[in-house]
């Protein structure tokens, strides 16, 4: 059994700041432990949570949350913040169906102030709140703590270019521990850090020329003014700081971020500053596991593994079988092109990664210059395929609009973690999508169910289809078993079934397993299969228009989807019968598994024929009365 | 009558080439002239326009387009390069239907490599450029030319983080001619820029070393290596220019904008690199217009004016009434903050701005911020209201799914330029607002008819209506005639017309007033006006049930809009009648002005009288059949 003596006494950041300092070293050993035995069962996000242990100690010994206001950019660094808000009893649940969320969620904590799956918000939305209270004349602080990934989306800069120089309580620590944004100097380095940012150091000009008189490098004879003293000696020192000076952040660091005193030390200078302050750490991602600091791209976000071996319990399934396609297609064919924004692993490109390096793009965490950069490269004659995860997609809804369908240029978007998605929560599940995509003229969607018909549709996307936006779906997971008799075929649609059955069941993706098992006890019942959901073949919808019920199932929402086109499509044919259309619908959907959620939402088997069936029903009884 | 004898004999950047050096200046004046003379007849975009002439005229004649790709970003600085790309002749139908695009176009000429009317994008395009010449072994030059404002979009630092340090033809040019991104340090720089990126200089240590003891203020003792030096020259020069240096870009600059020899040599320097460069070049927006010179956020994007004058020739409509409108308001309230996206005067903010400064944000070209910015502002008890473009809220879509509609945050979108725009063309229609916001969970959408209208939704937004996002929509131009015995009411729609009218007809938005001038002269036929769009009042739906007909007008993209949405209700609740959508649908609608297009769509009176007939027509001959 694991024991957590410290852990299990602290139910709120009052209880971290009573701690005897000489504890806090066991505090962080517990809560590591405590991190790596959860997600070893849960699955989750491991070494981004390791790295920042300390850090998250500091901020709450220093801070005053929830009245200080902490800003966690891409939860995934929450953990341990979770952990010590009166969240640890209940950390065994973590993404599980009604369990603790993996991100910063306002629903469960008056400590998380945001919702935050997706990168690179956390400055603007810190800004927001700093700029709020400054009107409101409130003194309290807000931090956004911002990874070094999440530095490489554009939406930062924007955030950092209007924050900076205003007089805010606003304090963005960047933790540095992947990308060489500095060098490390080292202790120096902190030492200096605290002693820049203490409120002297902003009063007293003499007393810093004195400082800084004593390193060497940089002479006496150059300080004709404390800017260019001060800049002069950060750029000296650290190589990159001047970026953020640039932008109006008073700069601090970089400290050594698994060192709680000084983490604590930088944190209190930086409240003394009444300007924007931004506080570079430096930590080891994955600090603490072994398997996950020699690899934390692996341990990034992960399935369950075993923690003594670091192996991991699941295949990785349609992302794969994508993986393998597109590395065959590129074999023969020297213009195909593979960008991924961050995600080479979870998206199945790190196989294409290692065999074409020249045409491997990993861009950061940057999916509207991914997109933008793809019309570049098929304007220069390059056949781009970007695989993307459905919900970070709906950042590019511009970019696929304007510089992709606009200009006809063929830009293949594989688009990955579509309908439901295990652990997650509400910001991870791909239900927009088909939406938005519907929306812009020409494109054209397919969302295969199987590995075979994957493969297919890349096929058909780089060989056959005109320019323009061609997106292919896949879920997380493995491919359902279809039998073979049911099997997707080639062209745009299938029919199985009397041709004057009375009902129709229509669906595509994943949910086709499960139709076609309903399919078989259902009677008078045809089934149709989309393959390519955008635009319907006007055939397809004729299969279905001498039926009295059409049932639509899809797993996505409702508005602007293409079960409510095909019912559009059906009433312009005119169609008189019954259009059900079976979809998510208003809804952000909670954290689950898959499985448990297709059943929720009836698209599993069961849920299909009890719709089909209760639905008849209802029709028949209607028309009684 | 207006005489250019130079311009007259450009064809091509051929013949730009081929004039003597002395020549261009006389060619730079006519070109300033030309836009003048145009643009005060046609509108469009004109201090931006007159800060690049000489620019232009420098890149033809140092790079050979089309072989070498010029991408504008944000087209609105193209209107020389269309003038020396044979263009000339036809300019005179700048921004009018059939004409000359205002912005970049490939259907146009193949001097423009892409589309370019939203802003931030051209690094990342011409990186995809470059980086696919480089895999193809072609040794073409790609260039983007870019505004300071679009600085402020973070797709740009996107685009500069990925495309730094690889060895591409790529230069990127900075055209400063606003913001004080950097001080002005006049001739010396101009001459240094030059020496700098000249072959030798990143050849031949050596040789730089002894050019920079040269200069004064750094001393030789500080010279231990190659790359301390140029930057800390560098950094001691031109403040900010290490910006671009920390990207990865070779830095040169800044350079007069306006001195044609200095420019090609800067931009002949630039070519010998093959590093990626950032050339900064200071220009004046408004050059050689003494009226755009002085104001020139004013002559930016403007309407037909008096070229002695220097005054516009129409009134500024629904912004305006939002602008009034919004003030009011914020007299009495003070939570409520304005924020825009750098279209203060656009989107009829100026107002706010200088009554309540301390509540308004002009937060650059970074509409995505913006979102985020004003979920925090609404987290910390503040009404915030952004006004923006319908066609750049599309860069807004994941914002407002994850930072507004889930944390159910109070923000109001004022959006602006909804429907067909005059004379902007295909990037800039407001069609896609509607779609895109029907996906989102919860959201409340208002699209008044007249300025009434407009005053009471932002009243029920601000006072009435739940948490969350609620949009108001806006066409550009001025409230059109609507009968005072069909205005529009208090409730969320409006019927109109016996109750048990054969045929309806339901709109909302400026098509109303057309609907209800066609309502007036059609038999048998009631009008249903919405006026809360999103959600629909499930009684607006029960109005229309009875009718054997109904006719939907939306002037939007037709796929997941409104009347999508109404006909799904309608099936929902037993319809069993015909309905008609008449929309937009599929398709990128061409420069044109929104009277011709509202006529060409068939959203005019007689389009909509038309229609109903037609279709009743139809509906009848096939049930003889």
């Amino acid at each position: 059994m694991d024991s957590y003596p410290l852990l299990e006494q602290i139910n709120s950041p009052a209880d971290v700041k009573a701690l005897p300092e000489n504890e806090l070293p066991q505090l962080a050993e517990e809560a590591r432990r405590c991190l790596i035995s959860t997600v070893s069962q849960t699955g989750g996000h491991l070494a981004s949570n390791l790295g920042v242990v300390e850090l998250t100690i500091a901020l709450h010994r220093v801070f005053n949350s929830p009245h200080d206001k902490i800003v966690w950019d891409v939860g995934h660094q929450i953990y341990t913040h979770k952990l010590l808000t009166g969240r640890f009893k209940d950390f065994g649940t973590l993404r599980q169906d009604g369990g603790i969320s993996g991100f910063s969620n306002p629903a469960e904590s008056e400590h998380d102030p945001f919702y935050s799956g997706h990168a690179s918000v956390s400055v603007s939305a810190a800004y927001g709140i700093a700029r709020a209270n400054l009107l409101k004349g409130k003194k309290n602080y807000t931090i956004a703590v911002v990874g070094d990934g999440a530095f490489t989306g554009g939406e930062i800069f924007e955030g950092l270019n209007n924050a900076g120089g205003e007089r805010t309580r606003l304090i963005v620590i960047l933790n540095d521990n992947e990308m060489s944004i500095s060098e490390n100097v080292g202790s120096l380095a902190n030492h200096l850090a605290v002693i820049k940012a203490r409120p002297s150091y902003f009063r007293t000009k003499a007393r810093i020329e004195r400082g800084l008189n004593l390193i060497p490098l940089i002479g006496v004879h150059l300080s004709n003014g404390l800017f260019r003293l001060k800049t002069t000696l950060k750029r000296a020192l650290y190589k990159n700081s001047t970026m953020f000076e640039e932008l109006g952040f008073r700069y601090m660091g970089p400290v050594d971020g698994h060192n709680i005193p000084v983490l604590c030390d930088a944190l209190e200078a930086a409240k003394t500053a009444h300007y924007p302050i931004l506080l570079h750490i430096k930590t080891t991602k994955g600090k603490g596991y072994e398997y996950a600091e020699s690899d934390p791209a692996l341990f990034h976000g992960i399935s369950r593994f075993d923690i003594d071996t670091g192996e991991f319990k699941n295949s990785r399934g349609f992302s794969n079988a994508f993986g393998d396609a597109i590395c065959g297609f590129a074999e023969k064919d020297a213009r195909i092109c593979a960008v991924t924004a961050a995600m080479a692993i979870g998206t199945g490109l790190d196989k294409f990664s290692e065999k074409f390096p020249d045409r491997f793009f990993d861009v950061g965490i940057a999916e509207q210059h991914a997109v933008t950069f793809c019309s570049g490269l098929a304007k220069g004659g390059m056949v781009p395929v970007f695989a993307v995860y459905s919900a970070f997609l709906q950042r590019t809804y511009d970019q696929l609009v304007h510089d992709v369908a606009l200009q006809k240029l063929k830009v293949i978007i594989c688009v990955d973690r579509c309908g439901f998605v295990t652990g997650d929560g509400e910001t991870h599940h791909g239900l927009l999508d088909v939406p938005m995509l519907n929306t812009i003229p020409d494109v054209i969607i397919y969302s295969p169910a199987d590995y075979a018909e994957l493969s297919r549709c890349l096929y058909r996307a780089i060989y056959k289809d005109p320019d323009g936006i061609i997106a292919v779906r896949l879920p997380k997971g493995c491919e359902p078993d279809i039998p073979e008799d049911l099997s997707p075929g080639e062209s745009d649609f299938d029919v199985f079934g009397e041709e004057n059955a009375e009902t129709s069941i229509v669906t595509y993706g994943r949910v086709y397993a499960a139709a076609a098992a309903a399919y078989r006890k259902l009677d008078d019942t045809k089934l149709i299969k989309l393959n390519r959901i955008k635009p319907i073949d006007p055939a397809a919808v004729s299969a279905a228009l001498s039926c009295k019920r059409v049932f639509f199932f899809e797993e996505s929402e409702r508005s602007g989807g293409a079960g409510a086109e095909f019912g559009y499509l059906l009433s312009r044919a005119g169609f008189k019968g019954d259009f059900i259309l079976h979809a998510v619908e208003n809804k952000f959907v909670p954290q689950s598994e898959d499985k448990i959620l297709l059943k929720r939402y009836g698209f599993d088997e069961e849920g299909i024929i009890s719709e089909v069936q209760s639905s008849k029903f209802k029709v028949q009884s209607s028309k009684q009365t």
